[in-house]
């Protein structure tokens, strides 16, 4: 959970690092930046800022902002019924990100989820990307990321989102924010 | 057609204009710039230039670029088989676009296709996009597009694109550029 306050306050936070990147968005756009603490209560370290652009029942283009060192937690777009589920390219559009996938572990990882979460970081090869460097995720691979010190903002673009239905490995984790009043 | 210095040019103005954005694109990536003259040999007037980002079996990010008063001529994305057809989101980023669709024709619209070809734009309800505006066209919306006086940056968000599967009012269009050389 996080405060009606940490909200705003991470929403504007989000909005100065996307103001970085001279895209063109209203301040309509930047007053709708949906802040995800992913129901573990320490945003800071796990979590993620998400600006959607499109979003309809084929596609997603969403902006998603990380502030320095936070991780979006290691999850799967599962399918769903006859949806294959989630294909996702993931663009660096500002600042640094280490992204991790499945396949031969990078020996000296740079990215450091978590401590008391570690167990649920479970794939470890290691992208690293910097603006203009992007990557294509099919449905059903386990990734997770996080930004380096500067921050970072990424664009996501995808097939149909069901944010709800993303299978995070952390238990711990509820994809829906629940926002307390101060 | 359209010479191969013709070409290389369009390739540098559409690179220059892209630059403006301060979008995060790689030398690579302004390097593989499609110049669409849409075999009408009159780019200037009629035409596209085209970076794709993304172009998989589901999605596409394009970033397109159109000189000053240059027109995309009007099109139709159409249902191929079993695919419903591309479904577009249109949002410009730098720029001003005159874009027009099906409905109540505007009174006085401010785009002007070139005079000779006049009778090929059938649909006028005007739509005015500025930096941050965008539109989404359901597949089979007949659409065209024309730049402002200094030319302009579109994203084009969409399903998966067919592009030599359009179909242009225009019987003279030929969506495969023909390149001569000089």
């Amino acid at each position: 959970m996080i405060s009606r306050r940490q909200y705003a306050s991470a929403q504007q936070r989000a909005a100065d690092l996307l103001r970085k990147t001279r895209i063109a968005l209203k301040e309509d756009e930047l007053k709708r930046i949906e802040v995800a603490d992913m129901g573990l209560s320490e945003l800071d370290q796990s979590g993620v800022q998400i600006l959607t652009l499109v979003d309809t029942e084929k596609i997603a283009v969403k902006l998603l902002t990380l502030f320095p060192h936070q991780t979006e937690p290691e999850h799967v777009h599962p399918q769903i019924g006859a949806y294959a589920g989630k294909e996702e390219t993931i663009r660096c559009e500002w600042g640094e990100l280490f992204l991790y996938g499945p396949g031969e572990p990078t020996p000296h990882p740079r990215g450091h989820p978590p401590q008391h979460r570690r167990k649920t970081y479970t794939v470890w090869k290691e992208y690293h990307l910097l603006p203009g460097d992007q990557i294509t995720f099919q449905p059903g691979t386990p990734h997770w990321f996080q930004a380096g010190e500067q921050g970072c903002v990424l664009w996501s673009f995808s097939t149909k989102v069901v944010d709800t239905a993303d299978v995070f490995t952390d238990p711990e984790v509820q994809r829906v924010t629940v926002i307390i009043e101060d």
